[in-house]
């Protein structure tokens, strides 16, 4: 059966986000003040060949740990839909 | 009072995703052939300053549409934590 892995990255809460701090100054120019701070991160889905939701979120996480999420910047979270 | 915005920003399902592609091959090559199909996209998330989580939703929306999100390329989906 085919599950689809919902794969979230994102930069570790102590880290600085440059990306998002430029988007940031970005929307205060266009007027969207209330927005208080940004952050960037990737959004990935998989579409993974498994027996049960279990072993489809087993692929996933193995994938993000190896390849998808940089351990050392980064957090990842695996939801399988 | 603040609330999270969480944007996923996706390419069009009917657009190819060569970033995909790319990272599939490699998980390929990692042994994970269960992978069947690989699309990456941005989460972003965003601190928003608002009376009730509608207008949250209203703010991120509205970022999404003029800076976040490429309408002729991507789709965006916006939950309010």
């Amino acid at each position: 059966m085919t599950y689809t892995a919902h794969i979230t990255v994102m930069p570790l809460k102590e880290l600085l986000d440059p990306q998002g701090k430029a988007v940031m100054g970005g929307l205060g120019n266009l007027g969207l003040s209330q927005i208080k701070d940004v952050r960037i991160g990737k959004h990935i889905t998989l579409q993974v060949e498994a027996d049960s939701p279990e072993a489809a979120k087993a692929v996933a996480t193995e994938a993000a740990q190896k390849v998808l999420a940089n351990a050392v910047m980064e957090y990842f979270e695996v939801v399988i839909a």
